[in-house]
């Protein structure tokens, strides 16, 4: 059993354990100790998990789930993003069925978020292994390189290579946290950009992916559930705004006649909640990302620029809502005589999650006595990207307070557990169909 | 006549100048000549006026003015904080009367902030030399060191050092853009720290001070009048104020149960306005500096970081103003139910000018068929320093659009010398008292 005083993980899974959801040959046994073995790649007392994409890290923890993939009598590949497919042939020749995430992680990370994705993906292989199960048709586990956009500033990486969403324009740009070309990169890892290039899949080869996750947010832990349904994943638009007004000394100029950008700028920021209740339950705007010019103390602001993330699960009241916020900026800017100008920056469709695979994920998880909640994933998920091509789903295990990518990211080994015999019900009810 | 092409001060100032205005002994062509052979030394065509307290470009600006100083009959003498004094004695022997203001510029400054000051006072004794005019009164013209501040941060240097202003403590923490001490600078520029020290001078030794300086601000403008009275000068408090939230991922986090202090803080933004406009007309609240954590496009911030700045020439109505956004910022805290922290970084007593004064400044101006226009001076001034110990009085001249610490900063020849003409008649007029 490992053992360490640095990283108690495994200890700490374990704790509460309920043995009595070791069944069917899921082993939770195992899962606690395989999150504990890549817990211990890019681990640090201080600061978390740092497995950036491409990095040694990454590659080290893929080279172990590796040689779990080759134990469990899977055929493994890896493509020239580092998309690793782990493969297992049916009774029947059709396009497989697929599950998996990634290991990589943000700087200061923890040890859910992707390896959870990865290990139940691989369970459901045990499991097999362990009953004698043999699938109808073929079944794929997949790791997908870069999800976290901690190398790059830009996320899912091997999933859009994966899907060819990567433009030669966009690589030429690309560079990583030391200043290195993707082509660099590439190089140090082990690849080249031709294979980066050609890891481009034909996906009619899969039939559906399935993505376990941790939530990442507190619906599940509000419902009282372990496990949940994503309902759809939400596509981000980034809109910028920028308003325009007069600078002028603070002392020297005097309240009336002022055009001041960030009064403007406050009067459309407060509004903005508004606007996303006002259509529906899923849609949300927020703004993390926001500057003054020239912030001096005693200067009247010139400029404020401001990203608005606006996102739902659904492109049309997504649509809107950036047409309403354009709007409101533009009148509160009127109201205030300052200037305002927007640009959507980034237009990310929203992808559905289709009825029927929602159905089949709440059949399965009644089977298990779970009550389904059905959660928008706000955040975007390698799922996102295959879903643009091929039907997707989702499951979402339970997030202690929500937290994510932070040490203190945590789900109980029960939560872990009741994830995979839900993700494997779903799998060999998808078998059949 | 000086000509270059490079600096066409001269040219522009004495291009619409109406030569009637030169009389009584002031003469308009030496002014213009003056400025522009001040406005030749740290001159840059590109970057314009930079003169930055203590440096040889200071320095040979104060060498410049001694010059003409002497020339014109007066003692000069210069203190250990580099305040040049030029003293005419009057015919008692009574406290004198000082006007000036400061020679050093801030980066890319422009002509006229602190230079009109000093010329204007020493084309007061020009005028009495060439009509034969003894005052009964001493007489001082003085040039304060390093006002702007951008040698070390921290303005009015001079001014401070002559009223003992300036702590050890402070003294001993000052390090200027060459990451010197002020010894250090203090040994370049030809001075010592015992010097500077020993700078504190007895100001019984003056009855009043006034100063002549541009408007920044565009009152005189709007009332279409060439010279103002100041009628108090503005102390700054600033008051840093600190929201904060509950960070999460924009896109995971619906819309209720958020605590998004960048909502806030707009809240708090937004209604700063109405509070300086229900205490009078001369209070003013801005937010120039604010600052969003972590500032990232996808996470709800956890943190904003502001500087009020709140200005009144009277104590009483800023320090209320002071308490009414303390209370609000709590209030809307509450509401959104997220922190707030407010500390008063500084507070700065606001400088009253005698109701006594006013009255002879206005009694001058109407002599010269102006009518008269009161306006606060929102920026701090040398007079500011001397304020807090002897009678000040501050006269504006007109600043074209408002602008100034810009090489675009304009105030016409006519209006010069009509602020030196009010001088002229406010001095003697004070000379008789």
């Amino acid at each position: 059993m490992p053992k360490t005083n640095d990283n108690p993980l495994y200890e700490e899974l374990i704790k509460n354990y309920d043995v009595k959801l070791s069944h069917s040959g899921i082993n939770g046994e195992r899962i606690a100790k395989r999150l504990f073995e890549l817990s211990q790649i890019g681990f640090s007392q201080v600061g978390g998990i740092k497995r950036p994409g491409f990095s040694d890290e990454e590659k080290a923890a893929k080279t172990l789930v590796k040689e779990w993939m080759v134990e469990a009598g899977l055929q493994v590949s890896e493509d020239g993003a580092g998309n690793v497919t782990a493969r297992l042939e049916g009774l029947q020749k059709a396009p497989a069925i697929a599950s998996g995430s990634h290991v990589d992680s943000v700087p200061n990370g923890g040890n859910f978020d992707g390896p959870l994705g990865v290990l139940s993906a691989l369970e459901v292989v045990e499991s097999w292994k362990e009953t004698g199960y043999i699938p109808d048709k073929p079944y794929e586990v997949i790791i997908f390189s870069d999800e976290e956009g901690s190398r790059f500033n830009r996320g899912l990486t091997g999933s859009q290579a994966m899907i060819g969403a990567i433009s030669d324009e966009e690589i030429a740009q690309l560079r990583d946290y030391n200043g290195e070309t993707l082509e660099e990169v590439l190089t140090h890892y082990g690849s080249t950009l031709e294979a980066f290039k050609a890891a481009k899949r034909d996906l009619t080869e899969l039939e559906l992916f399935v993505e376990v996750h941790i939530e990442q947010g507190k619906k599940l832990e509000q419902a009282d559930q372990p496990v949940g349904i994503v309902n759809g994943i939400a596509g981000p638009a980034w809109l910028k705004v920028v308003f325009v007004g007069e600078a002028g000394h603070a002392g020297n100029t005097p309240m009336t006649g002022r055009k001041d950008c960030l009064v403007a700028a406050a009067e459309f920021l407060q509004s903005i909640p508004e606007f996303p209740r006002a259509i529906n339950n899923t849609a949300v705007a927020t703004v993390g990302k926001l500057e003054v010019f020239p912030n001096g103390a005693n200067v009247i602001p010139e400029k404020v620029e401001m990203l608005v993330d606006i996102r739902d699960i659904n492109e049309e009241p997504r649509d809107l809502l950036i047409d309403q916020l354009i709007e409101q900026a533009e009148k509160v800017a009127i109201k205030h005589e300052v200037h305002v100008t927007t640009k959507l920056n980034t237009r990310i469709k929203p992808v559905p999650i289709a009825n029927k695979l929602q159905t089949r994920l709440a059949t399965s998880l009644k089977k298990f006595d779970i009550v389904p909640t059905y959660i928008p994933s706000g955040a975007g998920h390698d799922a996102m990207n295959l879903g643009r091509t091929i039907p997707v789903a989702m499951l979402f295990v339970r997030s202690k307070d929500g937290i994510s990518h932070n040490p203190k990211e945590w789900s109980s080994l029960n939560d872990c557990v009741m994830g995979i015999h839900v993700l494997k019900d779903f799998i060999e009810t998808s078998m059949k169909q």
